[in-house]
Protein backbone atom coordinates (compact mmCIF):
# COMPACT_ATOMS: atom_id res chain seq x y z
CA UNK A 1 0.00 0.00 0.00
CA UNK A 2 1.40 3.33 -1.27
CA UNK A 3 0.19 7.08 -0.42
CA UNK A 4 0.93 9.54 -2.13
CA UNK A 5 0.75 13.02 -0.45
CA UNK A 6 1.90 16.88 -0.36
CA UNK A 7 2.58 17.80 2.74
CA UNK A 8 1.10 21.51 2.17
CA UNK A 9 -2.08 20.78 0.65
CA UNK A 10 -5.00 20.52 2.78
CA UNK A 11 -6.89 17.27 1.37
CA UNK A 12 -4.03 15.23 2.13
CA UNK A 13 -3.74 16.74 5.67
CA UNK A 14 -7.37 14.50 6.45
CA UNK A 15 -5.85 11.32 5.57
CA UNK A 16 -2.58 12.14 7.71
CA UNK A 17 -4.74 12.65 10.53
CA UNK A 18 -6.75 10.26 10.03
CA UNK A 19 -4.01 7.68 9.60
CA UNK A 20 -2.34 9.34 12.72
CA UNK A 21 -5.40 9.10 14.87
CA UNK A 22 -5.17 5.13 13.95
CA UNK A 23 -1.70 5.10 15.35
CA UNK A 24 -1.12 3.91 11.46
CA UNK A 25 1.87 4.94 9.61
CA UNK A 26 1.58 4.95 5.68
CA UNK A 27 4.61 4.64 2.95
CA UNK A 28 4.40 7.72 1.54
CA UNK A 29 5.68 9.62 -1.48
CA UNK A 30 5.40 13.28 -1.86
CA UNK A 31 4.19 14.65 -4.59
CA UNK A 32 5.52 18.04 -5.43
CA UNK A 33 2.03 20.12 -6.88
CA UNK A 34 4.32 24.02 -7.17
CA UNK A 35 6.67 21.93 -10.18
CA UNK A 36 3.35 20.50 -11.68
CA UNK A 37 4.67 16.78 -10.82
CA UNK A 38 0.96 15.58 -10.52
CA UNK A 39 0.89 16.01 -14.47
CA UNK A 40 3.75 14.10 -14.88
CA UNK A 41 3.24 10.75 -17.22
CA UNK A 42 4.50 9.01 -14.49
CA UNK A 43 1.77 10.00 -12.13
CA UNK A 44 -0.48 10.23 -14.54
CA UNK A 45 -0.01 6.03 -14.96
CA UNK A 46 -0.64 6.12 -10.88
CA UNK A 47 -3.73 8.54 -10.76
CA UNK A 48 -5.40 9.81 -14.40
CA UNK A 49 -7.13 12.33 -12.15
CA UNK A 50 -3.37 14.22 -11.31
CA UNK A 51 -4.74 15.10 -7.40
CA UNK A 52 -3.64 13.98 -4.08
CA UNK A 53 -4.16 12.61 -2.02
CA UNK A 54 -3.98 9.00 -3.43
CA UNK A 55 -3.64 5.45 -1.96
CA UNK A 56 -2.30 2.20 -3.82
CA UNK A 57 -3.81 -0.52 -2.87
CA UNK A 58 -2.26 -4.19 -3.19
CA UNK A 59 -4.32 -5.28 -5.63
CA UNK A 60 -3.70 -2.33 -7.76
CA UNK A 61 -6.94 -0.33 -6.91
CA UNK A 62 -5.75 3.76 -7.14
CA UNK A 63 -8.13 5.55 -4.42
CA UNK A 64 -8.02 8.69 -4.82
CA UNK A 65 -11.08 10.79 -3.10
CA UNK A 66 -10.53 11.48 0.90
CA UNK A 67 -14.05 9.71 2.01
CA UNK A 68 -12.89 6.72 -0.46
CA UNK A 69 -9.41 6.42 1.22
CA UNK A 70 -10.61 6.71 4.71
CA UNK A 71 -13.57 4.07 4.53
CA UNK A 72 -10.86 1.60 3.32
CA UNK A 73 -8.56 2.53 6.28
CA UNK A 74 -11.46 2.66 8.74
CA UNK A 75 -12.23 -1.27 7.49
CA UNK A 76 -8.60 -2.61 7.82
CA UNK A 77 -7.81 -0.60 10.93
CA UNK A 78 -11.48 -0.76 12.97
CA UNK A 79 -10.34 1.19 16.38
CA UNK A 80 -10.53 3.55 17.03
CA UNK A 81 -13.92 3.94 15.17
CA UNK A 82 -13.86 7.48 13.44
CA UNK A 83 -17.10 6.76 11.74
CA UNK A 84 -19.34 6.88 14.06
CA UNK A 85 -20.03 3.97 16.40
CA UNK A 86 -24.02 3.52 15.61
CA UNK A 87 -25.71 3.25 11.94
CA UNK A 88 -27.59 6.91 13.36
CA UNK A 89 -23.41 8.16 13.92
CA UNK A 90 -22.19 6.76 11.14
CA UNK A 91 -25.03 8.75 9.16
CA UNK A 92 -24.34 11.92 10.81
CA UNK A 93 -20.95 11.60 10.27
CA UNK A 94 -20.90 11.30 6.89
CA UNK A 95 -24.08 13.98 6.26
CA UNK A 96 -21.28 16.63 8.54
CA UNK A 97 -18.43 15.19 6.41
CA UNK A 98 -20.49 15.83 2.87
CA UNK A 99 -21.48 19.32 4.41
CA UNK A 100 -18.27 20.45 5.40
CA UNK A 101 -16.51 19.72 2.42
CA UNK A 102 -19.17 21.02 0.21
CA UNK A 103 -20.37 23.96 1.92
CA UNK A 104 -16.73 24.22 3.36
CA UNK A 105 -13.46 23.37 2.12
CA UNK A 106 -15.00 23.64 -1.55
CA UNK A 107 -16.01 27.31 -0.92
CA UNK A 108 -12.56 27.79 0.39
CA UNK A 109 -10.83 25.84 -3.02
CA UNK A 110 -13.95 28.45 -5.02
CA UNK A 111 -12.03 31.94 -2.73
CA UNK A 112 -8.56 30.55 -3.66
CA UNK A 113 -8.29 29.16 -6.86
CA UNK A 114 -10.65 31.96 -8.88
CA UNK A 115 -8.52 34.58 -7.20
CA UNK A 116 -4.83 33.69 -6.66
CA UNK A 117 -2.69 34.84 -9.96
CA UNK A 118 -0.87 31.85 -9.03
CA UNK A 119 -3.47 29.63 -10.35
CA UNK A 120 -4.29 31.05 -13.49
CA UNK A 121 -6.90 28.83 -15.79
CA UNK A 122 -6.51 26.38 -12.78
CA UNK A 123 -10.24 26.95 -10.92
CA UNK A 124 -10.34 23.48 -10.19
CA UNK A 125 -7.52 20.70 -9.71
CA UNK A 126 -7.67 17.94 -11.98
CA UNK A 127 -6.05 17.46 -15.40
CA UNK A 128 -7.88 19.61 -16.78
CA UNK A 129 -7.64 23.80 -17.25
CA UNK A 130 -10.79 25.61 -16.67
CA UNK A 131 -10.62 29.32 -16.11
CA UNK A 132 -10.61 31.45 -13.27
CA UNK A 133 -14.12 33.04 -12.39
CA UNK A 134 -13.65 36.08 -9.98
CA UNK A 135 -17.30 36.12 -8.90
CA UNK A 136 -16.95 32.65 -7.90
CA UNK A 137 -14.05 33.30 -5.83
CA UNK A 138 -16.25 35.99 -4.10
CA UNK A 139 -19.06 33.48 -3.53
CA UNK A 140 -16.66 30.79 -2.06
CA UNK A 141 -16.05 32.79 0.37
CA UNK A 142 -19.22 34.04 1.38
CA UNK A 143 -20.48 30.51 1.69
CA UNK A 144 -17.23 30.09 3.78
CA UNK A 145 -18.39 32.92 6.58
CA UNK A 146 -21.48 31.26 6.31
CA UNK A 147 -20.41 27.55 7.34
CA UNK A 148 -18.30 29.00 9.65
CA UNK A 149 -21.69 30.41 11.67
CA UNK A 150 -23.61 26.68 10.58
CA UNK A 151 -20.29 25.05 12.34
CA UNK A 152 -20.49 27.04 15.29
CA UNK A 153 -24.40 26.83 16.00
CA UNK A 154 -23.85 22.99 15.73
CA UNK A 155 -21.07 23.24 18.17
CA UNK A 156 -23.50 24.80 20.72
CA UNK A 157 -22.93 22.30 23.82
CA UNK A 158 -21.35 19.67 21.91
CA UNK A 159 -17.40 18.79 22.18
CA UNK A 160 -17.14 16.88 18.81
CA UNK A 161 -19.74 17.63 15.48
CA UNK A 162 -21.01 14.55 15.81
CA UNK A 163 -21.54 11.93 18.89
CA UNK A 164 -19.44 11.80 21.79
CA UNK A 165 -15.52 11.13 20.10
CA UNK A 166 -13.68 12.34 17.56
CA UNK A 167 -14.27 11.48 13.99
CA UNK A 168 -13.53 12.12 10.47
CA UNK A 169 -16.33 15.03 10.67
CA UNK A 170 -14.09 16.56 13.07
CA UNK A 171 -10.99 16.19 11.07
CA UNK A 172 -12.39 17.72 8.12
CA UNK A 173 -13.87 20.69 10.04
CA UNK A 174 -10.64 21.03 11.42
CA UNK A 175 -8.94 21.26 8.06
CA UNK A 176 -11.44 23.34 6.53
CA UNK A 177 -11.02 26.37 9.63
CA UNK A 178 -7.07 25.95 8.88
CA UNK A 179 -7.26 25.79 4.92
CA UNK A 180 -9.67 28.99 5.37
CA UNK A 181 -6.83 30.88 6.41
CA UNK A 182 -5.68 30.68 2.28
CA UNK A 183 -8.56 33.59 1.79
CA UNK A 184 -7.97 35.21 4.91
CA UNK A 185 -10.96 34.02 6.93
CA UNK A 186 -10.67 32.81 10.12
CA UNK A 187 -13.04 32.29 13.50
CA UNK A 188 -14.42 35.42 14.36
CA UNK A 189 -14.62 36.25 18.02
CA UNK A 190 -18.45 35.39 18.40
CA UNK A 191 -18.15 32.07 17.43
CA UNK A 192 -17.20 30.90 20.88
CA UNK A 193 -18.13 26.72 20.23
CA UNK A 194 -16.34 26.81 17.22
CA UNK A 195 -13.50 28.65 19.01
CA UNK A 196 -13.18 26.31 21.79
CA UNK A 197 -13.41 23.10 19.53
CA UNK A 198 -11.12 24.33 17.71
CA UNK A 199 -8.30 24.59 20.42
CA UNK A 200 -9.60 21.39 21.96
CA UNK A 201 -9.27 19.35 18.17
CA UNK A 202 -5.94 21.30 17.45
CA UNK A 203 -4.46 20.50 20.98
CA UNK A 204 -4.62 16.50 19.65
CA UNK A 205 -0.98 15.19 18.73
CA UNK A 206 -2.47 14.27 15.44
CA UNK A 207 -3.51 17.79 14.18
CA UNK A 208 0.38 17.75 13.68
CA UNK A 209 0.55 15.61 10.58
CA UNK B 1 -38.70 7.41 10.19
CA UNK B 2 -40.31 9.54 7.31
CA UNK B 3 -38.79 10.27 3.80
CA UNK B 4 -38.99 13.85 2.61
CA UNK B 5 -38.94 13.90 -0.97
CA UNK B 6 -39.82 15.74 -4.27
CA UNK B 7 -40.84 13.03 -7.19
CA UNK B 8 -39.18 15.40 -10.21
CA UNK B 9 -36.21 16.03 -8.49
CA UNK B 10 -33.06 14.34 -8.97
CA UNK B 11 -31.32 13.61 -5.45
CA UNK B 12 -34.47 12.43 -3.61
CA UNK B 13 -34.11 9.76 -7.08
CA UNK B 14 -31.07 8.35 -5.86
CA UNK B 15 -32.43 7.35 -2.78
CA UNK B 16 -36.08 6.31 -3.98
CA UNK B 17 -33.85 3.86 -5.94
CA UNK B 18 -31.48 2.69 -3.11
CA UNK B 19 -35.10 2.24 -1.16
CA UNK B 20 -36.33 0.26 -4.08
CA UNK B 21 -33.35 -2.13 -4.63
CA UNK B 22 -33.52 -2.98 -0.68
CA UNK B 23 -37.11 -3.76 -1.11
CA UNK B 24 -37.88 -1.42 1.16
CA UNK B 25 -40.89 1.04 1.31
CA UNK B 26 -40.58 4.43 2.76
CA UNK B 27 -43.16 6.60 4.72
CA UNK B 28 -43.04 9.54 2.44
CA UNK B 29 -43.88 13.02 2.59
CA UNK B 30 -43.65 15.13 -0.76
CA UNK B 31 -42.17 18.59 -0.69
CA UNK B 32 -43.72 20.87 -3.94
CA UNK B 33 -40.26 22.50 -4.41
CA UNK B 34 -41.95 24.20 -7.30
CA UNK B 35 -44.27 26.55 -4.92
CA UNK B 36 -41.43 26.67 -2.45
CA UNK B 37 -42.38 24.46 0.16
CA UNK B 38 -38.87 23.77 1.39
CA UNK B 39 -38.71 27.49 2.61
CA UNK B 40 -41.47 27.22 4.57
CA UNK B 41 -41.72 27.72 8.49
CA UNK B 42 -42.56 24.06 9.21
CA UNK B 43 -40.25 22.42 6.44
CA UNK B 44 -37.43 25.08 8.25
CA UNK B 45 -38.23 22.99 11.18
CA UNK B 46 -37.43 19.49 9.87
CA UNK B 47 -34.54 20.70 7.80
CA UNK B 48 -32.75 23.82 8.24
CA UNK B 49 -30.84 23.09 4.97
CA UNK B 50 -34.16 23.71 3.38
CA UNK B 51 -33.22 20.69 0.68
CA UNK B 52 -34.95 17.46 -0.02
CA UNK B 53 -34.10 13.89 0.31
CA UNK B 54 -34.15 14.42 4.43
CA UNK B 55 -34.93 11.40 5.95
CA UNK B 56 -36.74 11.81 9.68
CA UNK B 57 -35.25 9.19 12.03
CA UNK B 58 -36.72 7.38 14.98
CA UNK B 59 -34.51 9.10 17.57
CA UNK B 60 -36.01 12.75 15.76
CA UNK B 61 -32.31 13.00 13.83
CA UNK B 62 -32.69 14.53 10.31
CA UNK B 63 -30.48 13.41 7.40
CA UNK B 64 -30.04 15.30 4.88
CA UNK B 65 -27.12 14.60 2.11
CA UNK B 66 -27.97 11.42 0.16
CA UNK B 67 -24.82 9.14 1.13
CA UNK B 68 -25.78 9.85 4.64
CA UNK B 69 -29.30 8.51 3.83
CA UNK B 70 -28.31 5.90 2.04
CA UNK B 71 -25.39 4.66 4.39
CA UNK B 72 -28.24 4.47 7.57
CA UNK B 73 -30.32 2.21 5.15
CA UNK B 74 -27.71 -0.30 4.51
CA UNK B 75 -26.75 -0.46 8.09
CA UNK B 76 -30.36 -1.27 8.75
CA UNK B 77 -31.39 -3.14 6.03
CA UNK B 78 -27.52 -4.93 4.89
CA UNK B 79 -29.26 -7.01 1.91
CA UNK B 80 -28.46 -6.50 -0.94
CA UNK B 81 -25.26 -4.64 -0.33
CA UNK B 82 -25.46 -1.70 -2.60
CA UNK B 83 -22.13 0.08 -1.01
CA UNK B 84 -19.85 -3.03 -2.15
CA UNK B 85 -18.98 -6.14 -0.50
CA UNK B 86 -15.45 -5.84 0.48
CA UNK B 87 -13.23 -3.06 1.95
CA UNK B 88 -11.64 -2.45 -1.23
CA UNK B 89 -14.92 -2.18 -3.13
CA UNK B 90 -16.47 -0.41 -0.69
CA UNK B 91 -13.99 2.25 -1.13
CA UNK B 92 -14.33 2.44 -4.85
CA UNK B 93 -18.03 2.71 -4.74
CA UNK B 94 -17.45 5.44 -2.75
CA UNK B 95 -14.85 7.03 -5.10
CA UNK B 96 -17.11 6.69 -7.73
CA UNK B 97 -20.01 7.99 -6.02
CA UNK B 98 -17.90 11.18 -5.19
CA UNK B 99 -16.47 11.69 -8.22
CA UNK B 100 -20.02 11.43 -9.92
CA UNK B 101 -21.67 13.92 -7.56
CA UNK B 102 -19.16 16.08 -7.50
CA UNK B 103 -17.62 16.03 -11.27
CA UNK B 104 -21.22 15.05 -12.76
CA UNK B 105 -24.37 15.60 -10.44
CA UNK B 106 -22.91 19.18 -9.76
CA UNK B 107 -21.57 19.61 -13.15
CA UNK B 108 -25.46 19.30 -14.30
CA UNK B 109 -26.72 21.86 -11.74
CA UNK B 110 -24.26 24.51 -12.39
CA UNK B 111 -25.27 24.16 -15.76
CA UNK B 112 -28.90 24.51 -15.15
CA UNK B 113 -29.19 26.45 -12.11
CA UNK B 114 -27.04 29.51 -13.23
CA UNK B 115 -29.17 29.49 -16.93
CA UNK B 116 -33.08 28.84 -16.21
CA UNK B 117 -34.47 32.01 -16.06
CA UNK B 118 -36.89 30.01 -13.22
CA UNK B 119 -33.43 29.61 -10.67
CA UNK B 120 -32.60 33.71 -10.90
CA UNK B 121 -30.96 34.20 -7.63
CA UNK B 122 -31.09 30.73 -6.97
CA UNK B 123 -27.70 29.01 -8.03
CA UNK B 124 -27.31 26.89 -5.09
CA UNK B 125 -29.74 24.74 -3.40
CA UNK B 126 -29.97 25.83 0.24
CA UNK B 127 -31.36 28.79 2.29
CA UNK B 128 -29.51 31.27 1.13
CA UNK B 129 -29.47 33.17 -2.05
CA UNK B 130 -26.77 33.37 -4.57
CA UNK B 131 -26.28 35.01 -7.92
CA UNK B 132 -26.61 33.47 -11.29
CA UNK B 133 -23.21 33.10 -13.37
CA UNK B 134 -23.29 32.77 -16.55
CA UNK B 135 -19.66 31.48 -17.18
CA UNK B 136 -20.37 28.92 -14.08
CA UNK B 137 -23.33 27.13 -16.46
CA UNK B 138 -20.57 26.97 -19.35
CA UNK B 139 -18.28 25.09 -17.61
CA UNK B 140 -20.14 22.61 -15.93
CA UNK B 141 -21.66 21.69 -19.20
CA UNK B 142 -18.02 21.11 -20.11
CA UNK B 143 -17.35 19.42 -17.40
CA UNK B 144 -20.75 16.74 -17.40
CA UNK B 145 -19.18 16.29 -21.29
CA UNK B 146 -15.89 15.19 -19.58
CA UNK B 147 -17.00 13.09 -17.05
CA UNK B 148 -19.43 11.51 -19.62
CA UNK B 149 -16.14 10.32 -21.38
CA UNK B 150 -14.52 9.44 -18.57
CA UNK B 151 -17.81 6.75 -17.55
CA UNK B 152 -18.18 5.63 -20.61
CA UNK B 153 -13.75 4.59 -20.03
CA UNK B 154 -14.52 3.29 -17.01
CA UNK B 155 -17.35 0.73 -18.19
CA UNK B 156 -14.94 -0.66 -20.75
CA UNK B 157 -15.33 -4.35 -20.44
CA UNK B 158 -17.06 -3.37 -17.15
CA UNK B 159 -21.34 -4.72 -16.24
CA UNK B 160 -21.27 -2.23 -13.50
CA UNK B 161 -19.16 1.12 -12.13
CA UNK B 162 -17.67 -0.73 -9.25
CA UNK B 163 -17.43 -5.00 -8.91
CA UNK B 164 -19.60 -7.58 -9.77
CA UNK B 165 -23.53 -6.18 -9.33
CA UNK B 166 -25.58 -2.96 -8.82
CA UNK B 167 -23.97 -0.39 -5.90
CA UNK B 168 -24.84 3.47 -5.64
CA UNK B 169 -22.67 4.42 -7.64
CA UNK B 170 -24.70 2.80 -10.25
CA UNK B 171 -27.18 4.58 -9.14
CA UNK B 172 -25.79 8.12 -9.08
CA UNK B 173 -24.21 7.47 -12.61
CA UNK B 174 -27.99 6.44 -13.84
CA UNK B 175 -29.45 9.58 -12.04
CA UNK B 176 -26.84 12.15 -13.37
CA UNK B 177 -27.10 10.88 -16.87
CA UNK B 178 -30.84 11.00 -16.85
CA UNK B 179 -30.37 14.41 -15.31
CA UNK B 180 -28.13 15.54 -17.85
CA UNK B 181 -31.12 16.17 -20.17
CA UNK B 182 -32.12 18.90 -18.21
CA UNK B 183 -28.92 20.56 -19.70
CA UNK B 184 -29.34 18.74 -23.18
CA UNK B 185 -26.55 16.89 -22.97
CA UNK B 186 -27.27 13.07 -23.79
CA UNK B 187 -24.76 9.64 -24.59
CA UNK B 188 -23.04 10.40 -27.36
CA UNK B 189 -23.20 7.49 -29.91
CA UNK B 190 -19.12 7.02 -29.58
CA UNK B 191 -19.80 6.18 -26.04
CA UNK B 192 -20.84 2.57 -26.41
CA UNK B 193 -20.07 1.34 -23.36
CA UNK B 194 -22.02 4.09 -21.11
CA UNK B 195 -25.19 3.60 -23.51
CA UNK B 196 -25.07 -0.37 -22.62
CA UNK B 197 -24.68 0.52 -19.27
CA UNK B 198 -27.27 2.49 -19.25
CA UNK B 199 -30.22 0.36 -21.43
CA UNK B 200 -29.07 -2.16 -18.60
CA UNK B 201 -29.82 -0.40 -15.33
CA UNK B 202 -32.67 1.55 -17.17
CA UNK B 203 -34.62 -2.03 -17.24
CA UNK B 204 -34.20 -2.50 -13.57
CA UNK B 205 -37.75 -2.14 -11.93
CA UNK B 206 -35.75 0.35 -9.67
CA UNK B 207 -35.10 2.86 -12.18
CA UNK B 208 -39.02 4.02 -12.07
CA UNK B 209 -39.00 5.00 -8.22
Amino acid sequence: MKFYDCSTAPSPRRVRIFAAEKGMELDTVQVDLRSGEQFSEDFRKINPDCVVPALVLENGTCLSEVLAICSYIEDVQPEPPLFGRTPEERAEVIMWYTKTEQQGLIGVMEGFRNFSKGFKDRALSGPDNYPQIPELAERGRLRVQRFIDRLDQRLDGRAFVVGDSYSIADITALVFIDFAAAIKVSIPDEAGNLKRWHETVSARPSAKA
